[in-house]
């Protein structure tokens, strides 16, 4: 059921490396590779909230040279994977788009790099989660220094950390994100 | 023995969608990500090539921001991770640089999403290869849309493509490289 699990990229709220609730900035880079590898794993698409329209309108001026203008001449590759991004202004109006498109609530799995009080499930749980129960499911990351807490109240577990064995955690969303998707859908 | 593993990043000779020769640009957030990746997995550091020296003064310089400037006294995790990247001028000089460093010629093991002619190992085989050696090994991979054939030459192995479920194949470098290096070294 990959073809009904998403990916939610929040920008807010998040927090930056102090703690403080944040809006961080949409980059049109993370749009192209979160669509890139949603589309490779054959998932439903990407999910991009933030609380700023106006972002949201830069955004979408940026990524129309990949789905209406040239680079999607060139590149319908990159079209095609462009074409799955959606935005939405909340974390709970982008759950309640998935549950609108499938008519029933969504598994939400969040990503964390620290304890957030939700029972905390292996990948190949959540593989189990996603692929077997026939329904819809979000997998949520954070941006910036990762997911409000408050975020966490809208989801129902979070996936267990990816580890280090260096000690040093600190990588991208992006490659948080493809090692995340690699290990449940891969 | 992953300290004597190193990612290398490579921009020329790389080809376009067309198979055309070219050197594609340097981006800062490709040495941020590798970077990171690289001190999260514990490997030995980052190798970063181009055949354009002013590409390399030009990122140096945006680089230091965050080994010598306010990045650098904001975020130590960042200055610690960038201070991994090194900057060669010939995939050769690359590979020398490292085999030099380490006293043993290192075991090359390119990336590529076709066939290039040479030995296809799995990633548990590259596993094997680069942790058991106890000598150094190098991970290979191509920005723009791959590798020049003539980097192959310089290659001992290539490992098996990361697959897609959906057939759509066109991960972003920084996603390919978060994959790749998390089944091999995760």
């Amino acid at each position: 059921m990959r073809e009904k699990s998403y990916l939610l990229l929040v920008h807010h709220p998040t927090v930056d490396r102090e703690g403080k609730i944040i809006t961080s900035a949409i980059t049109t880079l993370d749009m192209h590779d979160f669509a890139r590898l949603a589309k490779t794993y054959g998932l439903g698409g990407v999910l991009v909230q933030t609380n700023l329209p106006q972002q949201v309108e830069l955004i979408k001026r940026l990524l129309g040279h990949w789905t209406e203008g040239y680079g999607g001449e060139r590149n319908a590759h990159r079209k095609e994977a462009i074409e799955g991004v959606t935005f939405w202004p909340t974390v709970s109006e982008s759950l309640g788009a998935v549950q609108k498109a499938h008519g029933e609530r969504p598994i939400v799995i969040a990503t964390s790099a620290r304890d957030v009080g939700l029972p905390v499930i292996t990948f190949a749980e959540a593989r189990k989660k996603c692929e077997e129960s026939g329904g819809p499911s979000v997998i949520v990351f954070g941006t910036a220094s990762g997911l409000a807490q408050e975020v966490f109240s809208e989801c129902d577990y979070v996936v267990e950390p990816i580890g280090s064995p260096s000690g040093y955690n600190h990588l991208s969303v992006r490659s948080a994100a493809s090692i995340v998707v690699d290990r449940i859908f891969g």
